[in-house]
């Protein structure tokens, strides 16, 4: 059973501010609650339509397809949702390779770039203040999980690159072709807004600007989208 | 003005079957309706609500914002709506670098490998037959116009893999590390469906099997998305 008040507060969850003042954000799909059942997370809600969809049901509370559709930020709604505390994040290590996002607004972007720091073996994402909220329900989804294995800081930006001793690389288009680039193993990525780039800013905190170069015979294409750029690089400081 | 017929055939379009009984498909947006413009494409009609978008408005048709609405894919109409010939794909090249798409089913994924190819100067991109159509509205939206740059043949994958004398490259979870591969500048790259990968039939027709090794400590990443793994891919090629 779910209370008129746990559904008023489970759907306010979309905003920040509710997300803020009660600690808490939403995670659904066995897949996903899964991930954050097994890592430091703290559950607070487990409601499921299917009580034997995880293996520990002690927790789980079981409701109605009806309610799972009032409280579920999907379309289709995905079986199980669950509340996790939000968590105190982590200082930021002083050596390794870090990424740093300077205003970085689209959910799926975002939830793209968590996966890569996973798969690339990145502990750290520096996240400018303006950059969307990672426990956003959009992010938590496109994670798959992944938002467990990294350390996600929200902070002054221009703060944290005038403080650090790590050199910092920028995604610029204009940048020095990345593949003749020398990549250390320590250091900062930053990469930019989906319009505007790196912020002027930002931009005279940065040591070394890189840029994946085009191909085409015509140089018509867009730009590459930033999570695809992301990758790309990750790749190109790893591989070396 | 806009007759009943033509928002009937016009909102058809958005399924495969009248496309092609038709021969047409669907463009929105200024930026992307004047890459088509500026392309080998044919215009067949070109509805705006606004007189003064394109240059040349001996073209255009002027309709009202509540036509635009009724005959718009998007969920936010975008000033224009325009009606292109689908044309006949070119014969394949049998040199350069060539992506091939086994069964690539999501429209964002194909669309943003679209734009990768065009990035990367890949002139032609072979998808098997059951791969999306590449006239799909949401697959024209995602390539931003870099459609009109890129030579996509849909054949049989598997007949146009036994009769080519070029190295077939493949992307699987178990392949070779790519970053110690020797990687030549004529070749074909396979890329596999989103939940399955290479399909067995293919498989056995790859000459290499390669792989974008994780770095993460914890090894239970979810593999990389399609499109993302075919980015960082093209990049090593390219890089050489």
């Amino acid at each position: 059973m779910i209370s008129k008040r746990q559904i008023k507060i489970i759907t306010s969850l979309h905003q920040k501010k509710y997300r803020k003042s009660t600690g808490l954000f939403v995670a659904e799909g066995k897949k996903v609650i899964q991930e954050f059942l097994n890592s430091n997370f703290e559950l607070d809600t487990l409601f499921t339509i299917d009580e034997h969809l995880f293996a520990d049901d002690s927790k789980v509370t079981l409701i109605s397809e009806a309610a799972l559709k009032k409280i579920s930020f999907l379309k289709t709604p995905n079986k199980a949702l669950a509340l996790f505390k939000i968590t105190k994040p982590a200082t930021i290590d002083s050596k390794g390779l870090i990424v740093a996002l300077d205003d970085v607004r689209d959910p799926g972007n975002l939830g793209t770039i968590i996966r890569l720091c996973d798969w690339f073996g990145v502990k750290h994402l520096v996240c400018s203040e303006a950059t969307v909220d990672c426990y956003n329900p959009k992010v938590i989804q496109a994670t798959m999980g992944s938002l467990t294995r990294v350390n996600i800081v929200y902070t002054d930006l221009k703060n944290y690159l005038t403080e650090t001793k790590l050199p910092v690389f920028g995604a610029f288009m204009d940048g020095s072709n990345v593949y003749q680039t020398q990549l250390p193993t320590d250091g900062i990525l930053v990469m930019g807004n989906e319009a505007n780039g790196v912020s002027d800013e930002v931009s005279n905190l940065i040591t070394e600007k890189i840029a994946i170069p085009r191909f085409g015979e015509i140089q018509q294409t867009e730009s590459l989208n930033v999570a695809m750029a992301t990758g790309i690089l990750l790749s190109e400081f790893r591989r070396a």
